[in-house]
């Protein structure tokens, strides 16, 4: 893939793969591919020139041996909603394979506990199955309403609910996958354990479409809480964050559902940019905690255990001051406030973000210095740091100077990027916590990774893919 | 290696393996070696003359180098109490490569709730550092006096805990390991979200030994509980308690930290074999359910929750009768009996195990299919199940019948493996739940395993380890 700017389909080809899948299948023509092309956020644009939808795992087969025949480029695309570019399209030769016809839930086993979904099932409609058969399927993210169980699996997806139940990697049991050559490996077990060799089910998780395409999974489903309590809190210090988190912990164990905190700033935003948003807490601190407690017993238990936490820690000064939620709507009140927040940037000008993590203990320091490094970097620059403290990932943004010149500040993305991440770095931390590598932090990836752990991973690649023709040019 | 038997190793070997990690720590000579080569069961009888312990990671290395210089075979080995032959040299040309003196726990992290342990760390003594720190390090094995966490991670762990924590595998953050090049991967690190390429940590996990040498983990700490309940339960039918497995699974949630299930003959074997042991409940039941529940808050929240979960279960006809723990030394004899059930068999002459694990909801239909098949094969035969139901894993094992050949019927081991796993993989299930593959497995994985998903296996074991000299023989 010397040049994929300029390189094309051979001739005949939009017609063989169009005979796998049928010709309604295999989309052309501009309009009719702008979905597959250009991502809600227009961060990546795909140049792309033929999507095939295949209906069935047999089709995905097939396309990927024609696709092998003929050294054909292939491009797995869930909901289009990844961050990093790792579904998109890089030139006219490359061919966007979409799973969403995929979208069959094969089966809701209630006794065993898991769902069986196909990789295009909506995030939203496999949680709502979980929820009719009696169940909680906790993967939770912004794009809910449109992400795939494939996409979710292909790039580890994270989300709220992880300090409880885990990355989307915890919450599968099996898969079915087909690879590169086209052969289908068939691992949709539904066993708790299982140790039968290498593990490659969690090879194909999180590489992002670059080793196989995932076409189908069993999934956990937990028991519904029977009650929840949510919680707005304010404190001084990312330090006083902290030592809330272990007592929430110590107290709730996985029943601290959720733990997210926020910056000031970050709330102001979000006040100012939605409608009916209103500040929970009579005065402002400058920052936030929204902690959630679930219990399997009732409201009133789950509220016992919140009071619990919160009574001793604002005896203790930890806390400065706590609202409870009153009723179901102040709750998700609550949530819409956390949920709003990464929209609430947009009106504030140019936002240079960042999606790292460190060692929980660490983001104190990382704050302090990343703060300090980019302040001195961009005086008057609104630092947004807001994110999952339970899992020390911080959705690091900044937003530009209040008057200052939008291209400008955005034209200064990679340096301050390399500025907060050589601090996360020299803290043991990751820059890229969920949202994975693709084409964005690709060559960052090469950069930073030792020696034996990239070979390893290009290694890796080769077995899979020793043709290069499953969305190569992202992640290694 | 196609002379295991016969083959030596050679000249000057010893020395040079010796000079990296001095003389005392190469261990030559019958009464020095016998330890590594015989294990606790004898089932596994090693056939090497030459056992390294390196004392650093960095003597694993130059161990590893060496034996990629001069293709000599390093079979690498914690605690020496697996039970498939993973850990055992196959003859005088494999050398093994003890981890026992890799014993530092490098560090305790309150605030990351995370501890660092070298691989051969004994499994109790971090337990023990786990507590001391304030946590639970919830993984717990029968022999985790002798164990290690190097061979824990490496055979991917299970035991009674998994229903509420997950496996080894579940309890890992970060790995650092040495590949048989003798190049080392630090990936040591403390991250509850890293999407940064591909997962070769879970590769490494529950390979047995046969990609790298594991030489330390950072491992995930717990809240301690500030209560627990245990209770014994008499139930009907495997499948009356799969309806308490539910309504315990709905009611307790991830508090639900015990629900191991047992036949009524395994129960008599141990009440009768164990010093000081009695039974619990006043009349025999068909089968047993032991359910122990946390809770973060008090005993009397536990048993609360247990009240909860049993009286409508008694109500409802589901549970026949049920034995509460009234203090700290009813919960720890009601543990014993369980504990004591491995041992309980060997009185009663020989049986044949199995470590098998279904879909949690065809257990029931697992035990009649099973038991019926082998009554036939072997009339009189006495079925000794029990296990770990909340994870579909039952310890299936057939003592003798009484006054029949020991010898004779344990000549009949392979052919009722044979019959019973037949069972397991018709029911989607699998013959090596948490014991792993090593030498005893390695063939019938081959067998059942289907065509693309051996060979992907074996094209990972090329890429890791292309001179087969790490472990060979062993998994795949």
């Amino acid at each position: 893939m010397d040049d994929i700017a300029t390189a094309t389909l051979a001739p005949g080809l939009v017609e063989r793969f169009a005979g796998i899948v049928g010709p309604a299948n295999a989309l052309v023509g501009e309009d009719l591919i702008a979905a597959y092309m250009i991502e809600p956020r227009d961060l990546w644009r795909g140049r792309g020139k033929l999507v095939l939808r295949p209906g069935s795992t047999a089709e995905v087969a097939a396309i990927m041996r024609l696709a092998t025949e003929t050294r054909t480029v292939i491009v797995p695309q869930g909901g289009n909603t990844g961050l990093v570019g790792g579904q998109s399209a890089r030139g006219e030769a490359e061919v966007v394979l979409s799973l969403s016809r995929l979208d069959r839930i094969r089966e809701v086993d209630p006794i065993g506990r898991v769902i069986v979904a196909e990789a295009g099932v909506v995030l939203a409609r496999a949680q709502e199955a979980a929820s009719e058969a009696g169940f909680l399927f906790p993967l939770s993210l912004g794009s809910e309403g449109s992400c795939q169980i494939g996409g979710n699996l292909s790039s580890n997806a994270g989300g709220t609910a992880v300090i409880a139940y885990g990355n989307a990697r915890e919450l599968c049991l099996g898969l079915e996958a087909v690879l590169p050559s086209g052969e289908v490996v068939s691992g949709l077990r539904r066993l708790r354990k299982d140790n039968r060799g290498y593990d490659w089910k969690n090879l194909l998780i999180g590489s992002e479409g670059t080793l196989g395409i995932i076409t189908a999974a069993v999934l956990k489903l937990f028991p519904k809480p029977a009650g929840r309590e949510v919680a707005y809190v304010g404190v001084a210090s990312p330090d006083a964050a902290l030592d809330l988190l272990g007592r929430a912990q110590d107290r709730a164990g996985s029943q601290l559902t959720g733990f997210e905190f926020m910056a000031r700033v970050a709330m102001e935003f979000t006040l100012r940019h939605t409608a009916g948003a209103r500040d929970p807490l009579a005065t402002a601190h400058p920052w936030y905690v929204l902690m959630e407690i679930s219990s399997q017993r009732s409201d009133e238990d789950a509220r016992a255990t919140m009071e619990d936490i919160l009574g001793p820690a604002l005896e203790a000064g930890i806390v400065e001051d706590a609202a409870i939620a009153q009723s179901l709507s102040d709750a998700k009140e609550f949530w819409r406030l956390r949920e709003e927040m990464s929209w609430a940037q947009k009106p504030e000008g140019g936002s240079i973000k960042h999606d790292v993590a460190v060692p929980v203990a660490r983001v104190p320091e990382f704050l302090a210095a990343a703060d300090a490094a980019v302040l001195q970097a961009i005086p008057g620059a609104r630092i947004v740091a807001f994110g999952h403290l339970g899992d020390g990932n911080i959705h690091y943004n900044i937003s530009q100077p209040v008057g200052a010149d939008k291209a400008a500040f955005l034209g200064r993305w990679r340096e301050i990027n390399d500025l907060v991440h050589a601090i996360v770095l020299a803290l043991d931390g990751t820059f890229s916590a969920e949202h994975g590598i693709g084409q964005l932090k690709r060559d960052e990836l090469a950069r930073v990774k030792q020696g034996p752990e990239i070979e390893l991973m290009r290694a890796l690649k080769g077995v899979f893919d020793p043709y290069r023709i499953l969305n190569p040019g992202k992640v290694v």
